[in-house]
């Protein structure tokens, strides 16, 4: 039997940027409640909007130089702080504020104030609210009762507000343009696995002022490329026969936009693929508790957060810190189409959490069989949930050496192998699987990729559509989007006080006095322009044409032995995109990194992310502006933060049914030592094989693996597949039984399917 | 125990691209020796270069409508025929001719007659012939022998022509523009491991005009700026102190350029690295002698040559052809520098043989463990040798899911794990290791990829450098350089008649009569714009912008159920650049393609490689002339081959040291189904999990595996690691004693490490 599979353990500090225990924002909870503080706060799960309460209470990142004190020079821990979102429902002018209570543990100095110093926009329009699960109205029902008949004859389904629903409509973004109205289009769609491929090209536009719901109102219907102020106008177009329809879906088996198979499997296929066995036992270094990770001289902390998930911190390599932060910031998803919902769709995810959007892994399916799994908490305003399987962490071979060569000489003739590990967590935001993966290598670099999968969030086929996407099936179309991801890469070379350098190679025409023969005197070449970029006025990136150059975050100060300032480079991988549509009011301000590749700034405690939950619905008035954080400041020798944004022109074609494959829906961006070190430094692997040359024509050849030897050992069984839906807890805290799967569907699948409510 | 890892077996018909065997080569060389022919041939291991005799004899490739026939029509096998290269020395006017025999086997019907149809200059120049060993001269003896006391005193080391020679020269390229002189640059460095980081900056130029060494002469020294029209010119400089000296080499140790480990291995490195293992056994079957693999509703031949190795033929996907011909063509490399030799250097490393370059890989390091190995056999001017594990194919579990989703509803909830199945071949020509991988997966997409490992081509360190690399080590710099590969890629979408779509994106606003709201009556989005592109007058192509839209092989006659054309799209992966420099006489007009990412043209059998071994020395009149192939054909349904560029802008740097790294050093491109299918069809899978979800709240979740377990049992032990420097045949077809390791270095380095003798 070969070595248990157990990780080996390491002893990390506390990890600063652990979320808060469920008995922490409990204890927040009934501080926040009482009657002293004056906000009138009404318990989240029964609260109506025209109420206040608390939206979410979640960890305060802490100062940076408060916590390298803490890490580097045994300083204490940084005091702990929790940040407070309240929805100031029953206030004149419903607002959201952002509070800041500390520290904690809660004791008679804790105090709470207004969390202001973060946002451009600190009082948060009402309109822009973040989406909370509401069992409590289903004010669009009335929209569609009065249409059962007609909807039963077109469509062959019904939104009556029951179970048995065969019609499900979902909403678009953003809801309002700078908090002033708050309006969406539905979209109905087939009640069948996979909904989002069985539009119905009907839609209705409705508005959500205010806070009374009853007041809530239709203001259109469009169907068919015709325009009804209200239900009453469609049905008697309908009745009198002027209404133009489009085909009944023909749809005697939906099962296409399942995942079922349909055909034979592949020849052998019968047999389970290859698997990665670590015979030797695990490489990596676990500390759970820390949720700290160490594999081959990196170090990490893993924190997550209901708005984005999975980041890391304290990234370092080889006994430096390469990375204080990385983290993804926000994701967009911007459409085109003919209809009113396409055309106008321009998602930010962040809204809908990310983070609260992660779901447990299919062990050795969603990740290798011999993957860990870490544990994640996220609050929300109904409670808290705890995931098992939110993280996952593996290594592989990568099949590809890491660097080889093939010589006769002495010490020339060797490998090393390529080994990674990959540290990843998915994100099911309603149709869309997002796959945030962190490879780490043995030469310093770390790939930061997403990969998606999921439904497209299809639009309905007619030939008005071309140009717009692919027909993907008879009455559906994939509809052209654009996907950019943002991260935040907070890199540290050799300290904090770095230089933005950008490299470019052009083309010049040189003449050399030993030039004089046949070729001429002149030679034709490219060279490199080094250029330190000194402030924030030029800090908005793309990769240069045909990426002849790029960008790297540089230490001017430090150098490597050959006198060459030390630096990591931004590298991009595949798919590196920005925002094809820029100016749309629908994404004017809310997300103005995605026009960009990279964008640098100097990293500020006041400016700690790209964008905010509120940011989708307030493009023209964000609560993060982010070109706002690009003022003319200096970039010589100061903190900086790298932007990052990767992401998929997508545009749809049959092979998306019925799932988006990963593997061109990707984009990747690698962060990659540039002479940093003195040389490759994975060479002092032993995972490698150097070639002794014989001396003798036709000698034996013989090896240097360093003693390093696979064992001969049985692996342990793969365990049997289990899964389980998470642990969720109260208000109290207190463990909350089994939902039922239309529960838990409908808080997955937040308003991308809604039977009859948002 | 496992079931034994042999994989399993298939039948193919014969491989129609299969090489030569060593004794059908023998006989076309005796058949060829014969005085009726005329052609006063010279047995090319005692040949010099006044004489005629025997480049290269290798297999033609049939002519695709033939074998296409044979495959699909169950008609006969092609006729074989036999390319031959004559180098004929003796001629009046040197010259290089090739020709074509046949059919095969030998008989009274077999034929001569020269090879023109394919060239566009089909005699050609001498100066242009291609590298071959040659053990009878020591030309370049003469001009360094008189130095032997200056390079002792300035370098510590001479180059006699001895077995323990302290320093050797590299030769640069091109030789001629034309054909007209033929010229070369010696660039001298210390003989130590890694040669190719130890310039001296000392650099001779030589005249290699005419078919008699004797004649040839030294044009030019230059050394630390400073240049001398003779050895006796720099000789009398040195003597009376005038000569401007660069540093004596400080390098007691010169290891850092061996790939010997520097530092302690990383924590847990004694731990042999996961390994993948196909525990139900290998699920890709195999004709060994057909060369022939199948996986996963996949097919293909292998074929080799010489000039550039491994090539993929008939590639089939589910009962289909996807591919006739998959074939690396030229892989250049373009230096830029401050010194004689890297300003002037611009490799094509066909020249060298990118095929009669590979060399047995390493089981297990360069291959993962479980690999399996094909042979190959390269017939060169001196012979013909065998390498048993010249090409290797295994499959691994890529980490990533191919699809995925997170669902409550029924069949929304599972995974289809993703496999991947890739050819490795791998090519060192002198310090460069090149690593062409092609990878299957399970939708249809085929990954193309080039990787280079292996030794800079590193300048002499000093600060009039400064702008063409990075300083690397004391006296090293990385110098700045582009490396360039072109594929041909004749992609048959049902059938081989098919069109060139153009896909791009574009802004509109567009106005639509239901937005008349807050956000007024007008959207902002993207649309896209197909256009087939018509002629060859607009198939010279780059990615557009940002990446929005493509190119794709499309076949305008057949649809998908969905009404849109089938095509596969040619997809950029990581690092999809271009060459730089435009105009340099030294690559003008034999490396065309380089400038462009793809290229299209009408297939032809008189258009069969864009480059030829004889490009490199030819940038004026090029031997095979690539904008030729552009004459304004049409590309609407013609049979249509793709000629796709991949590469990396290398700016070096410490991490280079002492071998590039793969991870940043690779560049790709992908073929993946543009609405080829009607859906995914990876969805069949089996290695696969559809999630039940369960009908009560709190139920346990069952599992659809397919019956697919991975099982229980003890893997067989790594294989202990073996090598050999494969066989070599004489000219006899008889095989040789084995080489010493001098001879082997010699052949492998060609005149990228010259030890006084080109």
């Amino acid at each position: 039997m070969c070595m248990n599979t157990v990780p080996p353990t390491v002893s990390a500090k506390a990890n600063p940027w652990r979320n808060l225990e469920v008995d922490e924002v409990v204890q927040l909870r009934n501080w926040l409640w009482r009657d002293e503080l004056g906000f009138n706060l009404t318990r989240a799960d029964i609260a109506r909007l025209s109420d206040n309460s608390i939206f979410l209470i979640e960890n305060v990142r802490p100062p940076k130089s408060r916590t390298i004190a803490y890490l580097d020079k045994d300083g204490p821990a940084p005091e702990r702080f929790a940040r407070v979102t309240i929805h100031h429902g029953a206030a004149a002018e419903p607002v959201i504020r952002d509070y800041i209570v500390g520290p904690l543990p809660l004791s008679s100095d804790t105090t709470i104030r207004q969390l202001t110093e973060i946002y451009h926009e600190p009082d948060i329009p009402y309109a822009g609210r973040g989406f909370a699960q509401s069992t409590s109205a289903r004010p669009y029902q009335r929209f569609m009762t009065p249409l059962e008949n007609i909807t039963q004859e077109l469509f062959g389904g019904t939104a009556r507000g029951l179970d048995n629903d065969t019609l499900v409509a979902s909403g678009s973004a953003p809801f309002s343009f700078d908090g002033s109205f708050r309006r969406a289009w539905l979209t109905w769609r087939r009640n069948t696995p996979g909904p989002w491929l069985h539009p119905l090209g009907f839609f209705q536009y409705v508005q959500m002022d205010g806070t009374d719901p009853s007041l809530w109102k239709l203001l259109k219907i469009v169907y068919n490329h015709q325009i009804f102020s209200s239900n009453e106008e469609f049905i008697e177009a309908y009745r009198n026969g002027t209404l133009k329809t489009l085909p009944y879906p023909d749809e005697k088996d939906p099962s296409w936009s399942s995942r079922q198979r349909r055909g034979p499997a592949p020849d052998l296929d019968d047999r389970a693929g290859p698997r990665s066995v670590s015979f030797n036992g695990l490489r990596y270094r676990v500390d759970r508790a820390n949720q700290f990770i160490s594999w081959m001289g990196w170090r990490f902390f893993l924190g997550f957060d209901r708005d984005m998930g999975l980041s890391l911190w304290d990234i370092g390599f080889r006994g430096e810190r390469i990375i204080y932060e990385l983290s993804p910031q926000e994701a967009i998803a911007q459409y085109a189409g003919g209809d009113p919902v396409q055309a106008t769709t321009a998602w930010l995810d962040r809204y809908f959490g990310m983070g609260a959007s992660v779901r447990d892994m299919l062990p050795g399916y969603d990740c290798p069989a011999e993957a860990q799994y870490f544990p994640a908490t996220v609050h929300t305003a109904l409670g808290s949930y705890t995931r098992e399987r939110a993280v996952c962490v593996f290594e592989l071979d990568t099949g590809t050496p890491m660097t080889r060569h093939h010589g006769y000489d002495h010490h020339e003739h060797g490998v090393v192998k390529g080994y990674a590990l990959t540290v990843r967590s998915i994100s099911t935001v309603g149709n869309y699987d997002y796959l945030f993966d962190y490879t780490f290598s043995l030469d310093g670099t770390i790939e930061v990729r997403l990969s998606a999968s999921g439904y497209l969030q299809g639009g309905y086929w007619e030939p008005k559509q071309t140009g717009y996407g692919s027909r993907i099936r008879e009455q559906t179309m994939g509809s052209l989007h654009d996907h950019v991801i943002n991260y935040k890469v907070d890199l540290d070379i050799a300290g904090v006080e770095n230089s933005l350098l950008e490299t470019s190679t052009a083309v010049e025409e040189v003449t050399q006095p030993w030039f004089d023969d046949d070729w001429g005197q002149t030679v034709l070449q490219q060279h490199i322009i080094h250029r330190y970029i000194a402030t924030e006025d030029d800090s908005l990136l793309k990769y240069p044409k045909n990426f002849q150059g790029g960008y790297s975050i540089m230490n001017r100060n430090a150098t490597n032995s050959w006198g060459n300032a030390r630096g990591y480079a931004i590298h991009a991988g595949v798919n590196a995109i920005h925002n094809t549509v820029v100016g749309s009011k629908r994404l004017l301000k809310n997300a103005a990194w995605a026009q960009y590749n990279i964008a640098v700034s100097q990293r500020k405690e006041t400016e700690p992310s790209s964008s905010s939950m509120w940011n989708m619905n307030l493009p023209g008035k964000p609560t993060v502006d982010f070109l706002k954080f690009f003022d003319s400041e200096s970039l010589d020798q100061e903190d900086l933060v790298a932007w990052v944004s990767v992401g998929t022109h997508h545009l749809p074609q049959a092979e998306d049914v019925p799932n988006t494959r990963t593997i061109t829906a990707t984009s990747s961006f690698f962060l990659t030592p540039l002479n940093f070190f003195d040389f490759d430094v994975s060479i002092d692997s032993t995972n490698a094989v150097l070639v002794n040359i014989p001396t003798e024509a036709g000698g034996e050849y013989t090896f240097d693996d360093y003693g390093v030897k696979s064992e001969f050992c049985l692996p342990p069984p793969v365990a049997p597949l289990t899964y389980t839906d998470g642990v969720e807890y109260g208000l109290d805290g207190k463990k909350m039984g089994p939902r039922t799967h239309e529960e838990l569907r409908k808080n997955s699948e937040l308003y991308h399917r809604i039977k009859m409510e948002i």
